[in-house]
């Protein structure tokens, strides 16, 4: 066949290994991927690759693992500026004597651009393409991920009380509204409704958002049952678990993210599979602020899906996905006390196709399938902790640091080249955050300042 | 003052932050380690060291902490050459089914050299100094720690019944005996007697061990309480809890080293207390196992040194001190339900001062006192994971990755230098183990076959 034959791609990746995640624990040994026009136009050989297609660019990986990019599926980016600022706190103590005083007297859209950058540059140096954001200014973040070239889910806060970001229950489902309609046909970009958390937003304003998310068929993502006190507050305060309230008002349901889920009666278990919502784990977040242990494998024995989230960095304190597959596997075990529980290939589904189906973008992100868009990870494993090579998924899950990263394609596109950023100016980003960083110190002199003089 | 008037070191390190260890939580801000003859000479501010001392060799960490080398108080090291050979399955099986069978094909001075130095390799490029090894051939893995200047504690095996390191009880002794007598003078490397677990050792080589290791002096390392199971059949079979069992042998006392101890009663965490044992806590083969989870903070609340471990590859999978302070930080505000409970400072202790402790070498290892030996790792900080720098016991616990270790030396000697190896042959280490890959899996199709032909 003379090359005038050949079909024309935009980048051959060959690889050693490609995990593609569909079918779970496939292993693919010298297989290559073909990219045309950002999506996957054939995965196959690499012989029989060289031999059908003729690509403007080849990437050969032959000491590496390709994988479907990371999804992390819960967070808060702009708060990376404030990691480390408070640690080894139980989780009310943390919110409302450090973070919330913090976030009062600091956000606003420089906070949120220069925080959610810091993040992106971290996530994608560690194999994220995708990634679920909850925090003010969502269109400022917004544009960070339209920059970087980035895939993510933005959840526009909802409230009971005012903020910097709207100041009534109007308002905020209005800019909630507006995004969602402003995003409707960007191709890596959605909004979903962001209420923050049972204790936080009311009866009303819940039943509304219920309804206008329907009405735009709109993903929902809340913090629900994260420790064991908002439960019980709950049943002291409204006579009702906060899982039921929200079914009551009709929340659950496909579009439904119920994110950390700690506190789960056999009952609730059941009342998730019926109605497809999905869980997003976050067992670093809720292990450092001792809320509990999700009980992932009865969630997924039941069909539940649950996503992989490392929630935001000032209670990680990293944005790590292949720490938090492992914690999660390592956890889910202890949990289930049977160590068959969660093996490796479920964790890294888990990262990736679980956290596009939860958003609802498993139709063309999440795994490695042909048609679908090339957001792809590639890991090198001729490392002294990921030798010798028996079973790569146990590699990716259970020894490989996210360090090991060397490439990361979105939509195919660049945005890791042999561990260096494409999009992001990594200097510039850092520096950034050492300004911050003397902001913050002389922010939180002031308000411990304030708080005294007022006691 | 003249030059003349300076004293002379071999090394100045002049770093960004010091993390002494002790005292707990302590962080010095531009300091310098003066290094003579391998130990420390002072530490003291950058402009005070500069101004009072003259070294042959300056090394500046303007962006690094620089902490006491990690001691990994638990391990196996040649089994990194098993590296994921059997995953997500229970201790027994894995052990009977699978690891067992392989070793009893595998294990010889080539085998136990050569895994070794991978894992020799994965500590030091992770910032560990110091190790403590259970495995056949103790001596073939003294000549590695040798050769690649780290310091060691290595454990002569002890069984009930015959092996490739021995055939009778009489000749496990006399070969520990020998070999702690080999070592009683080397400066980095000590012998201790390592009888397996209390279910692989009857009671009157028990008894002899204890009555050795006593006239000798010499530590004594042993699982003890890794499984549920296994004390449920001591009860079944001995009428007696492990740790009672040893107690009454006099095995108990500060030159013994409890390894997991995930099962404790109230009682028997007195009884390690008062007995001044030391715990070897390894938090992530105790999940990846789900063989449970040790009473950490109850421990050290009665005053317990607890060490930490990584345990052998085989079931962790790395040896990174790094991940495991993480995950022990982490699980123990689950088992505590508080999330003050093992603050970073106390996981880094743990990881440093509490493994020598535990090996009984705090007089000269362990932390950053002016007259102890000079084992020191150095850690970038200057990451996106680690921006900014509000805390650094934090990062280092929290977010760090043990990829971000620069340098480390042991005794002074530089093992780690930006990055590479000194004392290691990369290359070499990783191209044996790649043959060794294949010699391992033709075993396992062996060992398959001879199985089915049996039954």
């Amino acid at each position: 066949m003379d090359s005038s034959q050949l079909q024309q791609a935009d980048l051959l990746i060959e690889a050693r290994w490609i995990v593609p995640v569909a079918p779970r624990g496939a292993v693919l040994h010298d297989h290559a991927v073909v990219v045309r026009d950002g999506r996957i136009a054939a995965l196959l050989p690499c012989a029989t690759a060289r031999a059908q297609w003729q690509a403007a660019q080849v990437r050969k990986l032959p000491r590496h693992a390709l994988i479907p990019g990371l999804v992390n599926s819960h967070g808060h980016t702009p708060m990376s500026l404030l990691r480390g600022i408070a640690d080894d706190l139980p989780l009310q103590t943390w919110l409302e004597d450090h973070v919330w005083p913090l976030e009062n007297r600091l956000i606003g859209p420089e906070f949120v651009r220069d925080g959610a950058l810091l993040a992106i540059g971290e996530m994608i140096r560690g194999g994220t393409t995708c990634f679920c954001d909850m925090y003010f200014f969502p269109d400022v973040v917004a544009e960070c991920v339209a920059e970087a070239g980035m895939r993510a889910q933005l959840c526009s806060p909802i409230l009971e009380f005012p903020s910097v970001w709207a100041t009534s229950a109007e308002e905020y489902l209005r800019k909630a509204r507006q995004l969602c309609e402003r995003f409707r046909e960007h191709p890596r970009i959605q909004l979903a409704f962001g209420p923050h958390a049972p204790y936080t937003v009311g009866d009303s304003l819940l039943r509304a958002t219920a309804a206008q998310a329907a009405e735009l068929e709109a993903p929902i993502h809340m913090h629900v049952h994260e420790t064991a006190t908002e439960v019980a507050e709950a049943l002291r305060d409204l006579g009702q678990r906060p899982l039921a309230r929200l079914a009551g008002f009709g929340l659950l349901g496909p579009r439904f993210q119920c994110v950390h889920a700690t506190q789960l009666l056999d009952a609730e278990i059941e009342l998730l599979a019926s109605t497809g919502a999905s869980v997003m784990h976050c067992p670093e977040s809720n292990l450092k602020l001792a809320s509990g242990a999700c009980r992932v494998a009865e969630l997924l024995a039941v069909g539940v899906n649950v996503a992989l989230g490392t929630d935001g960095a000032a209670s990680n304190n990293d944005l790590d996905m292949f720490g938090e597959m492992r914690t999660a596997a390592l956890l889910g075990k202890l949990v289930a006390n049977d160590a068959a529980a969660l093996p490796a290939p479920v964790a890294l589904e888990m990262a990736t196709l679980n956290g596009a189906r939860a958003l609802g973008i498993d139709g063309h992100a999440g795994s490695i399938e042909v048609g679908k868009c090339a957001d792809l990870t590639a890991v090198r494993l001729d490392c002294f902790n990921s030798s010798p090579q028996y079973d790569v998924c146990s590699h990716l899950v259970y020894a490989a640091q996210s360090s090991q990263v060397s490439d990361v394609w979105c939509a195919g596109r660049a945005l890791l080249e042999n561990g260096h950023l494409q999009t992001i100016d990594t200097a510039g980003v850092l520096a950034t955050a050492k300004d911050w960083q003397q902001r913050v110190l002389a922010t939180k002199r002031t308000a411990a300042r304030q708080t005294a003089e007022a006691e």
